[in-house]
């Protein structure tokens, strides 16, 4: 029997488009049991609940769930904040000074985490809480679930504006280059591929962080498709790693080679924009003593500037290369929802509720792929928050191509009930 | 009468997401009528016409023009090129040795002016020829027309993209700074607004070609929003000028500003990057000696730079300062289109093959405004060719508010229909 009591739903980390439908299915299936009281949002996520600065969503009207679903960003407020031990401790007295029976965290495994540690603080102290943790990362990077909500929306955003560059590339050719979010892990960057549909289309190129890259290879790669379509599209991860395994604009080795092959200003760029990043007071060294250029435009720029200057010279100086950062629209742009991530953000939210209401377990919901393709299809189960909160998920190496340039079939077939359907190409 | 031969139909300047619809607008409607024999795509514009490069869109399947018209890009490829006299002796010559007497040509008012100059040619050759401009442009500066396809799309995706990046700066607060295409008029920018609905809502600054602004002036702005709503989302238009009324990043005046206000640095990196342009061989100097530092990142990330550095030291280095340039997505983005964007763009192109059967008529088709608001109601005309090509059209000053940092119902009016619906915002 589940226990009488308030319930508090926060949201955590980076905003996604669906992250609030999260939110909207655990209110809508909290509003069925008679056991919960008050239904709470958290401001700001743990943040707000050391403050205790609470919504309250019962007196939200229905329609305006339906809105708030509809919308990206995060509605309640999200946060950026590993709790402390200290900080878990006071969570839980503020929950048991309001009464909290039901604690609702919606984000990636640091979340995952946090729920685990009030979790263990509650049980140390009797104290009935049924804590879930409600998956949500654009980054795809959480363990045991097959993929996240937030996820497959953010990666048709990518797949939708390399189609859209690439459709445009073709119409006025040139070498184009986009930077897409993921430092960490290439998930999201496998996205661009999608709406390429055969041979020749692009991007033509992917770069991820899993497969660190020499300037002298990424340039050889860029000119051997060049040469062969006489345009290049290129998809890079942000976590690009240079031969020595650093993020590429703070790698000595690929200042060593740029050095090299298109000359000290290029160096003497990173080191300048370094200084003005310690200036603003926004750049902090690495633990090599480079400042972290991360954040910024300068990947996109620097790459564009070195493809440029080491080919411009063998094609009469008439190449024209472009580089864009696709930057927070990835995560944020409030028109582009997959539908089965939608479904799946909204069921997540409901399932934790149901499962609360079942009998004494906590966790984090899963989201298990049981058929694949036209017939894309799942179930929801439960695993414990500390597998969730162990570590994060690598992708697949059956999902890279061989050369660590491209993606796989195996990949594709993975993404795209994930993504949805894009508009079919012509070929005229 | 309208004389028997073939059509011809081109695509000319930046893909958009809704010019394809215009060819499939001109082929649907050319079918219709006998007087015309083939339906001919110029590859790539006036470049593909000289070089006699057709592709025969009677060949296209029905189903492979709808597809076609549902893809953003231009589907018949495009050229940056503005033909001289003797480009366009050529192209009529290449009409008449094809029996072309239709000639269709999408693009901005250069494409108008190319299309009067081989019109005027084909007149004194007293050779029948009916030529007509069909509007297309994301910057919807085009003379006579109310408003350009092209635009509401791109208008579009910019307020989406605004919207989206004010919810996700409501969850997480900070600074943050968007740089919008436009380099000649604020267009665009205004679109940036649509999200908005009330005070409080982002963008809360505009910065717009038409009213230069200086250092000190944009961290005020951004301060007094702060200090206001505890975060500030800032639109700025990529062609955004100095107090000298030069391009920011190469004003000598905002270079003076800088140097005084955030140090020597900050001219060192325009300049170390504008040395790394030449030797890419993508920069150009301008008329002051200065390299064109356009169509990079560098606006974004020169004005947060600033920003920051100016405000962090009186916020203890906390503040959240990020910039992101909107790049190709704004004109090209797979999955972002006007609904009255896609309608007008096909009925321009129908309407011009219907003008063309009409009689001895050429010229620009025009969208004249019968009604706006839920209302909202089109006409179309014909102007000539040579008032299209004449210039362009300046935003009117009664859309600006009184500092040039914002906009007014006016233009919030106008804009509306154009970019259709956006989603409702929820106030918890």
């Amino acid at each position: 029997m589940a226990e009488r009591g308030n319930l508090v739903v926060g949201q955590s980390g980076g905003p996604t488009a669906v992250i609030n439908r999260s939110v909207v299915g655990i209110v809508r299936e909290a509003l069925k049991h008679s056991e919960i009281d008050k239904i709470l949002g958290a401001c700001n996520g743990m943040q707000g609940i050391l403050k205790e600065k609470f919504i309250d969503l019962r007196a939200v009207s229905s329609e305006d769930h339906d809105r708030m679903g509809d919308l990206s960003g995060a509605a309640l407020g999200s946060c950026r904040f590993k709790p402390k031990e200290e900080d878990c401790e006071k969570v839980f007295e503020v929950f048991r000074k309001h009464d909290v029976r039901y604690f609702f965290y919606i984000g990636g495994n640091d979340s995952a985490l946090a729920a685990s540690t009030v979790n263990r603080i509650a049980r140390d102290r009797n104290y009935e809480l049924r804590i879930f943790h409600v998956p949500k990362t654009i980054d795809n990077d959480l363990l045991v679930t097959d993929h996240c909500p937030g996820f497959g929306s953010a990666g048709r955003y990518v797949a939708l504006a390399f189609l859209g560059n690439d459709l445009d590339n073709q119409a006025l050719p040139g070498i184009k280059i986009d930077i897409v979010m993921g430092r960490q892990a290439g998930w999201l960057t496998t996205t661009a591929a999608l709406g390429a549909e055969r041979e020749g289309h692009g991007p033509h190129l992917l770069y991820f962080p899993e497969y660190p890259k020499s300037l002298v290879q990424i340039v050889a790669d860029v000119e051997a498709v060049y040469r062969k379509y006489g345009r290049a599209l290129v998809a890079v991860s942000e976590g690009i790693r240079g031969p020595d395994g650093r993020e590429l604009v703070q790698s000595d080795a690929i200042r060593e080679e740029a050095r090299k092959m298109v000359g000290d200003i290029f160096v003497q760029w990173l080191d300048t924009f370094g200084e003005v990043m310690k200036t603003a007071g926004v750049g902090k060294p690495d633990a090599f003593g480079h400042i972290q250029l991360s954040g910024t435009g300068i990947l996109a720029d620097f790459i564009s500037m070195v493809v440029a200057a080491a080919l411009n010279p063998k094609y009469g100086n008439k190449l024209r290369v472009r580089a864009d950062t696709l930057g927070y629209a990835q995560r944020s742009f409030a028109g582009c929802v997959s539908k089965s991530d939608a479904r799946e953000a909204y069921e997540v939210g409901r399932r934790a509720v149901r499962y609360a209401m079942r009998g004494d377990v906590d966790g984090s919901v899963v989201i298990n792929r049981l058929e694949s393709g036209d017939k894309y299809r799942v179930e929801y189960s439960l695993a414990r928050l500390d597998d969730v909160a162990a570590g994060t998920k690598d992708v697949p190496a059956e999902f890279f191509n061989k050369d660590g340039n491209g993606i796989t079939d195996a990949c594709r077939e993975y993404l795209a009930p994930l993504i949805g359907p894009l508009a079919k190409r012509v070929r005229l």
